[in-house]
């Protein structure tokens, strides 16, 4: 089986890149393709692992992604949030105008075919797709009403994914990550940039930017997670999905307070300070519009599993990325 | 005011049309331009109206009518149902790429005004953007899961229509009609065609197909309250929906016998007769993954209104359409 990361050097890329490697996927591997603008790094694989550099929203790069022929592809390639928000015609073209010539490119491999090429892509979605107000706990029939262009641009591609998938030309669905966090390496322009900073930089010896008050509550996963979400796709019955392609994944609702919390019990008194408040409203104003929890039935009983608390989520970082960074 | 109905020859965009031109939109209106691929039939007013025939789907269609600066465009163009499903490539050619292109050419004209132009733009989307398993009243909460092509193409232009209402290119929001009906004149290509066809064809004196059992549940509204709602969104308050813009409107939630046995008190049992059963199963697939009854709370709040009942529905269309379909 050949499988294709589409942002295979992303951070969550990566991570899952790894653990298919690693050979936690549960289907028999032959080739893992990395794809991303940048080359990728390549993990040590009983198989063959090859890396692709191009963007996806140029031309002819979708048909080149799909002559591939992969049998899974993950489509994780986007630009986040906040440069979505920044460049409004850069977010659509490529966080929507290229997932669509990649679902194109793919149906019509499908139909040279006659219909026997049937790839499974899975799409990484976001949590962003939802607009307050909101529920208590957000349950798996809740309305899409995206406050941000990077929202707008997940639920297009969401809707694009179940009708590419219900027509037959893939076999599709869309994963609705929480926020990834504790990301490894630098901050990035994501307006949640700073739930991970807030516990990497310390933890680092570093200080790091509060620009939220700490009441703000939000809803989290590890990069362990969101690898394991993608994997656990792979070999989903899709039918079970009964035409309701996109899933709110599991994950941690808490506040910033006690995401502090949870990083003073494991790292004390003296790596909490390294946190500094300032505030910055444009971040304020994009987070506010953002879930905090959810009740996601669906992905529990289809077998997703996330953290139970954010100290699950602090030691995940310790474990799997401190090392990297410290070394 | 220049008022623009894309879709302005077809059966809502001439009830639309004769609407404004009655005076019956609450603003002052100098020019009315109805643009369709075929060209539409004008009112008696007193103001200009003008037809334009052209494709929105066409190169640079979208911006020769975005260059007429509209204040108001009504976006009801659109290839329907039964003909989506049928033509995968045209109907996201015309449905979705179509209305993208139009949302495109009149940022590029706010833009080109220095964001003085804000044109209102009313897009007319439909009930198909929701998917069962469907609770028993459909509430303004409730997600889009379109079990259709149409229904993935009006969900993905609500999305577009949101985004850049936010962004301030313009002012914008979505209308979700419910079925149409009683349709003057003859059934299309719709899937929902048959729901006029069992009322219209009798009161005509001709025989009508129905596809489905007659235990169907629908939700409809008449061509009357289809132009009201237009209409009404000409000057309501857009704030108001704060940041959700597409409603549910208001409607009539009745089966298939609930409407023949409205049209048997209306028009006596040898009309009824007029209705010959014969099942569909293309159609009956289709209609089954259709929503049944809501609860627009939303929309009933702003002043958006529908009949009270079926009969009503059928008394609207005697009133309105059947002078003109007898002579």
């Amino acid at each position: 089986m050949k499988i294709l990361i589409i942002g295979g050097a992303g951070m969550v890329g990566q991570k899952l890149a790894r653990r298919i490697a690693a050979g936690n996927i549960g289907v028999e591997v032959d080739t893992l393709v990395l794809y991303d603008i940048v080359e990728a790094a390549i993990p040590g694989a009983g198989f063959k692992v090859e890396t692709v550099t191009g963007s996806l929203a140029s031309e002819g790069e979708a048909s080149r992604i799909a002559a591939m022929r992969p049998d899974i592809v993950y489509h994780l390639a986007a630009i986040v949030s906040g440069d979505a928000e920044a460049n409004f015609d850069r977010g659509w073209d490529i966080n929507a105008r290229g997932s669509w010539s990649l679902l194109e490119a793919l149906r019509a491999e499908n139909e040279a075919s006659g219909g026997a090429y049937v790839p499974r892509v899975i799409f990484a979605s976001s949590i962003a797709v939802f607009g307050g107000p909101f529920p208590e706990k957000i349950g798996d029939d809740f309305l899409c009403a995206p406050q941000t262009s990077y929202g707008a641009q997940k639920a297009m591609t969401e809707l694009l994914v179940a009708d590419y998938a219900r027509k037959g030309f893939i076999e599709g669905m869309s994963i609705r990550l929480p926020t990834v966090c504790v990301r490894p390496g630098k901050a990035n322009l994501a307006a949640s940039s700073f739930f991970s900073g807030i516990i990497r930089e310390p933890l680092n010896g570093v200080e790091a930017i509060l620009p939220v008050d700490d009441d703000v509550r939000h809803w989290h996963a590890s990069p362990r997670s969101a690898a394991r979400f993608f994997t656990h796709a792979a070999t989903l019955e899709l039918d079970r999905l009964e035409g309701r392609r996109s899933l709110n994944m599991p994950g941690v609702s808490c506040t910033v307070a006690e995401q502090i919390e949870a990083l003073r019990e494991i790292a004390g008194e003296d790596v909490v300070k390294r946190i500094k408040p300032k505030a910055d409203e444009t971040i304020r104003r994009i987070v506010a519009g953002w879930p905090r929890n959810f009740d996601p039935a669906r992905a529990t009983a289809l077998g997703f599993e996330a953290e139970r608390d954010f100290a699950e989520i602090i030691r995940i970082y310790i474990e799997d990325d401190l090392p990297n960074a410290a070394a």
